[in-house]
């Protein structure tokens, strides 16, 4: 019995989407290529050199350095890595919002570096005071997310740079998820907005490429020094990058889909993922959910577990926040059908027991 | 202008190859999934099963552990990471013999391990009284490769395997490239065959399947433990994993593969590949020059750097050893007509000044 990949019409709860049809095209023809060895595969290493430089368009900075990760964990734990290792104390600490992705708790793992956790305000946005109050001379990065997990808020990243630059600490930004719509907002969130040392941003989530293709930005290219290991039987000299054999489909999927869609195509889908996402938003609030405004397109919602669980069980793909609220991820797969069928489906499987259900037109 | 993929008729330096017709298919179909997130992509976590379960059968592992990984680089770092964290000592060393792959230089670097790096015998092979001079009671883990990247050499695995018991440390096998050959030699290098604990064995190398698909095992579920973080907002609990976000499509083609060509399809390669390589180290010594006798299909050989530049500028991809040997992978692409075509090319541009051609008939 054959295993069949799954349909994406019932898939809420991913950070990734089907590829746009440009760069699941490229994707296939690039499937035998190995970015990681550029002396046997060079083709795939000038698409890398483009990539790099289309994601330094998008992300505000000029001659940018960086490569295609496997995703944005790597990316994630490259930067921490590069912070523990330009650090002068052999003790360093990394201080991030409690809204961070667990891959920085995976990088401080890996790499045996302090993390240092500090809360979010009202809005679900690190606290400034709390990180003000964090940092020491020890810190050797500070972190701001610009489209969180969870909520999809947006940390106050020029403020964070001036904390980061006080203590001489690097400024990372995750952006993976929010780097392909972000630039559709009046955020400040990217190079140009801040002193903003490294970045991840992933084409294989909102940029529409393959999985995998993540982005690790740098503002210069000696920051990928630190993280230089000799390769011999390669025809190259030196590799910077977490894995070693990485994917030529991803790269070409990701230029693939850049060169289709940046800036016009991006900006149409992010316009239809926000309507989607306020028109979820408003559904869900008119039934009586505690919804979290949703500032990117992602919603979350008070929605009870059982409610949850009776959703899955119907082939729903949905996850929960830490704190057990639903959330939905509108990703440029998710139509304004899905849905509907989806709050056709809360209707009919609600088992609250004193909200009355409200009609949404 | 597009940039087309390299061809694969004169790449002689990759330790990847052109995925099976059967693995290309997979790997296209499950191009839209995420193992990483096994509560939205279930069927992708089937196939991740009957992976590793396959990956068990060829590496002599009834019951095994393990996952996908992004390419052996990633599954050794996990290896170590697996040992450091174990280990008693908060200054844990790993030995290795020098033949070992450099990602376990990348290993020590991002896990601040110390890593103790000691000679090869005359064969090339670990040097077992080396070894056993260098474990001492912080040593964590001992590194055996089945199947060296320079000169396809195996290590003493059993050996290594009493040494590591010595000292209660683990053993890890590098047979990244080695595991789809080794089933058909003599060869002591598996789980069955001495105390393994953790193995690289990576189906997109001679296992034919797409890029990225390596694949860590272990021998009890427990030694993943030490990697796991908590996943909040995936249905999943937690994540063992080095990298996040990973390619569904990898591993579908590798389970593709192993299904289509274990072990009568890759028997048939191994020695389709042996063979040519034994051609090959024939031509290479009739003309005079020192080869390295091949164990593995993998031939070195003692081409002077401006042969061997000139061969590159012929488009040859090849390589050279950290001490300057050609070095040419028989991979299953690798056909005997195109090394003959490299040995003409060779004999038409040989720059040699003292050695005599001779015909190779």
């Amino acid at each position: 019995m054959q295993i069949e990949p799954q349909a994406f019409d019932r898939v809420l709860s991913s950070m990734c989407t089907e590829p746009h049809p440009v760069a699941r095209e490229a994707a296939e023809r690039f499937l035998a290529t190995n970015p990681g060895d550029p002396g046997t595969y060079p083709s795939v290493t000038a698409l890398e050199d483009e990539a790099v430089s289309m994601l330094g368009d998008i992300a505000g900075l000029e001659d940018p350095s960086g490569y295609i990760a496997s995703g944005g964990t790597e990316a994630n734990i490259q930067a921490v890595r590069i912070a523990r290792n330009r650090a002068e104390t052999r003790t360093p600490n990394v201080v991030m919002p409690e809204s961070a992705h667990f891959s920085f708790q995976k990088a401080a793992d890996v790499l045996g570096v302090d993390l240092r956790i500090v809360p979010t305000d009202d809005s679900f946005r690190a606290d400034l005071e709390a990180v003000r109050s964090c940092v020491d001379e020890e810190t050797a990065m500070v972190i701001g997310v610009a489209g969180t997990t969870e909520y999809g808020r947006v940390d106050p990243i020029p403020e964070l740079g001036e904390i980061a630059e006080a203590v001489d600490a690097m400024l990372h930004v995750d952006a993976a998820w929010g780097g392909f719509v972000l630039p559709f907002t009046d955020f400040e969130w990217h190079f140009d907005h801040a002193p903003v040392d490294t970045m991840a941003i992933d084409p294989h989530k909102m940029g529409q490429a393959a999985v995998p293709a993540g982005g690790l930005l740098a503002r210069s290219d000696d920051l990928f020094d630190e993280l230089a290991v000799d390769t011999p039987y390669l025809e190259s000299t030196s590799q910077a990058t977490l894995t070693g054999t990485r994917s030529g489909a991803g790269v070409a999927s990701a230029v693939a889909a850049m060169a289709e869609l940046w800036p016009e195509g991006y900006e149409r889908q992010y316009v239809r993922s926000r309507n989607n996402a306020e028109w979820l938003a408003d559904a869900l609030e008119k039934r009586g959910y505690e919804v979290v405004d949703p500032t990117l397109p992602l919603v979350a919602a008070d929605v009870p577990k059982s409610t949850f669980d009776a959703l899955r069980a119907e082939g729903w793909r949905i996850s929960r926040t830490g704190t057990g609220e639903l959330r939905i991820v509108c990703m440029p797969h998710v139509t304004r059908e899905m849905l509907a069928s989806f709050i056709g489906d809360l209707d009919r499987l609600e088992v609250r027991a004193s909200v009355p259900v409200m009609s949404d037109d």
